[in-house]
């Protein structure tokens, strides 16, 4: 605790004291930061004119006096710095330009070769490399983030294992530091999707919730009073995989009844074909054109989109009990049908749950979509910046 | 951040490091707990004269030289303070006295009158009371822990629910205070005995561990990184009331297939009866009583408790795939069967949790029974007396 360096850590404290109020309230005057982070007068300015030295925030206008001068407003420079973000799937990729705020400013969507762990990878690299030339200055990015499906090791930033990628113990961090010499982090796609709804989507106001997606598959991520739980392991908040019914259908990771086999677009699907007696031939629907049918009263869409809203309202009763959050946000295309999805899943929830909890927590539809991931990968970049 | 007073903090900050060295390796030289906390010799030497002076710790012999002087050993004097900790449930009292190491020195059990919520709350104070009394020195009560079932406010020391004392809304911390003038801790009984376990228990190694009491009820108490995670409302860990069988049988809770409707003592009796074909009259077992014919090899016993196993072992293997612990440790009279219920839980476990978390969680049985939720609470007033 005796430390010598230590100015340069309170320097970096306070930097990080200020950066941290303007990325979450913007714009605010020199006297606004210092209400708000308990720093004095004179640190503040210090701070600031650091900042503006370094072109990460910038003056905006005035704001409203109070008896004396009208205060500069600040905000942070967009264009200071830059993430360049990356959410890549088993069947596209979709790459960014995030501005130092967390805004999107360029997005480029690509398809995935997956026949194999080395064109997924160049498929990576090439659509990275591009979204690199869109920055004019390559001095102003701040870092790469990546989002991927499976199990990772986010400290060393190794894909440990990713099944619709092709890919196992690929040490993606080495593989795309080698290529461009900025700092690389890479995240499980939830986790990050659960970061960028709690930074700019609907979990702005929570510090505790659990973030859904459900789509291909159902995974989630944690967040804990304001930090993501990756776990022992790295790899908590495999909910996909959490027994619905020990003797339900068979999954794919061997297992039976898990509520991935029961409640992702494909389950649902089959179901919705189970129904209404069709094949599954030619007529086969997509989980997005089954969301069209429910919306118009199909009796087979409709029920079983009811029917995975309850299995997924079950586990989260669940997960309720066990961790109390204030929020879970449900996000992925399968969410996209809306209530009739939504509403037999709270009401399982409630059902499901014990009173004072199960009253408390809010079930919200994500606010930002497939954008979550990507913002998600801004906050990353941006705590390790300035941070610590 | 600029803070008047620093100084008192840093102080405090040193003697924080200083007796959490010692809580959990005893005895030490100054130079290990110079190493271990990484404070200058002089900030060791002046916090360990401070801490000797309040009677905190004491001297306990010489040490190894190397090469010098034998070094002083210091460890946490044990009679230096005491923390009284009462674990209340609907049918028992345990009071300790408990030194500030962490011991047991004096324990007492009383019936509790659960025909009301006042003649409950009468029977603690008057358990309270005698521990008092065993502590010669009343200024050497630093504090008093209560552990309760049910739905605890933490932060205001209120239980707002537990259904077998009869209590609601029990403004707890209130009560006691009035008559005791020390700090006083209210906690759920299973985080309590999640903390015991961490502190002292088969938990010392592990950082993030599920704790889980199987008896009359289940519950938990879940530790991250070393603390114990209480939710967004204070009411996380109700693990009895996940949903294990959604047409399960119905539980007090109103729900049905809740896990404590299948796999807590009474459910295991029960079952038991129903395979055995006893009416449940004369010859009804306790829990006891049945982990005895269990272990004799009674078919109905072995089959009853085989059956809740795997039923816990369902739950805890989502809880492994969604939190990805270290440890799980079951404690409760049930898991004293011991193998014959464990067995199948550890099968279950491994089945329906993902491969990587799965193989890496431990399942172990509690190491301090009944005397964890105490040391738990020891952990509490611990904590509260010299952190922060």
């Amino acid at each position: 605790m005796v430390q010598t360096g230590n100015h340069q850590r309170v320097k970096a404290m306070n930097r990080w004291a200020v950066v941290s109020v303007l990325a979450d309230r913007t714009p605010c005057s020199r006297g606004e930061i210092a209400a708000l982070t308990g720093l004095s007068p004179t640190t503040v300015v210090a701070a600031t004119e650091a900042l503006l030295a370094e072109d990460l925030i910038r003056a905006t206008g005035f704001g409203q006096s109070r008896g004396g001068r009208r205060p500069l407003l600040f905000e942070l420079n967009p264009h200071g710095r830059y993430v360049i973000a990356a959410d890549l799937g088993g069947t596209k990729l979709v790459t960014a330009v995030v501005g130092l705020d967390g805004r999107i400013f360029h997005s480029e969507r690509f398809p995935v070769d997956a026949s194999g762990a080395e064109p997924v990878l160049n498929g990576l690299l090439s659509g990275l490399e591009q979204a690199w030339e869109w920055v004019a200055d390559p001095d102003r990015v701040m870092g790469i983030g990546i989002a991927t499906p499976g199990l990772i090791a986010h400290d060393r930033g190794e894909v440990l294992f990713a099944s619709n990628l092709r890919w196992k113990n690929v040490k993606l961090r080495e593989l795309v530091s080698a290529r461009f010499a900025v700092p690389v982090y890479v995240e499980n796609d939830t986790n990050a999707a659960a970061l960028g709804e709690l930074a700019r989507g609907v979990g702005t106001s929570f510090r505790t919730l659990v973030y859904v997606a459900v789509g291909t598959g159902i995974g989630s991520g944690i967040v804990l009073d304001g930090q993501l739980f990756r776990g022992s392991w790295g790899v908590a908040g495999e909910m996909g995989h959490i027994t619905v019914d020990p003797d339900g259908p068979l999954c794919s990771c061997g297992n039976r009844g898990c509520l991935e086999a029961i409640a992702s677009g494909p389950a649902i699907v089959r179901m919705a074909q189970a129904i209404s007696g069709s094949d599954g031939g030619e007529g086969r629907s997509t989980g997005g054109e089954l969301a069209e049918l429910a919306h118009h009263g199909d009796p087979a869409a409709r029920e079983a989109f009811r029917h995975a809203g309850a299995a997924l309202g079950t586990v989260l009763g669940g997960v309720v009990n066990l961790l109390s959050p204030e929020a879970i946000i449900i996000g992925g295309g399968v969410a996209q049908a809306g209530e009739v999805f939504l509403e037999p899943l709270r009401q399982e929830v409630a059902r499901r749950s014990l009173l004072i909890p199960g009253r408390k927590v809010q079930v919200l539809p994500s606010r930002l979509g497939t954008a979550a991931g990507l913002i998600g990968l801004w906050t990353l970049a941006f705590q390790a910046k300035f941070s610590d």
